[in-house]
């Protein structure tokens, strides 16, 4: 099943290393636990609107933004077909 | 704060009224209690990713449908000056 807290933890992750950055350093930044961003990326956890706020803030992304790249990657997911076709072409 | 829940919440609400269809109803195609459903509209509570697309399906709208409308109402909330400048225009 789809699940959103899986692809809004993937966009996360992506940011995150997009900038080259450690988890315990952004963690810091936003001001949550390690384990807690940790169990987030990998969509284990269903973040607070609150602390997606501190994350984002943390990664220097904006919510929109952010929720740009979960929509891409949620379509993505549900068109594979018209994806590989594309990459095919 | 521009919290995601708020808009989660108001997007799913306007896609309800868009098809004339009450809280009771979409609540129990949903399969979640109509307090659930009602305090998820109005932004007091985050819905799990699980009951999301338990309520997208109640209501015949995709994931990414709703995070792009999401996306749409998060950017028009931060740009206040804009829609004005356009509304004027």
């Amino acid at each position: 099943m789809t699940l959103l807290r899986t692809h809004l933890g993937g966009a996360l992750r992506t940011a995150r290393l997009a900038q080259s950055r450690s988890l315990r350093e952004v963690a810091k930044s936003a001001r949550v636990s390690l384990g807690y961003l940790s169990e987030v990326e990998r969509g284990q956890k269903e973040p607070s609107s609150e602390l997606l706020n501190s994350i984002c803030e943390a990664l220097g992304i904006t919510l929109p933004s952010l929720l740009a790249d979960v929509t891409h990657s949620l379509r993505a997911a549900e068109t594979p077909t018209l994806t590989v076709a594309r990459d095919a072409a």
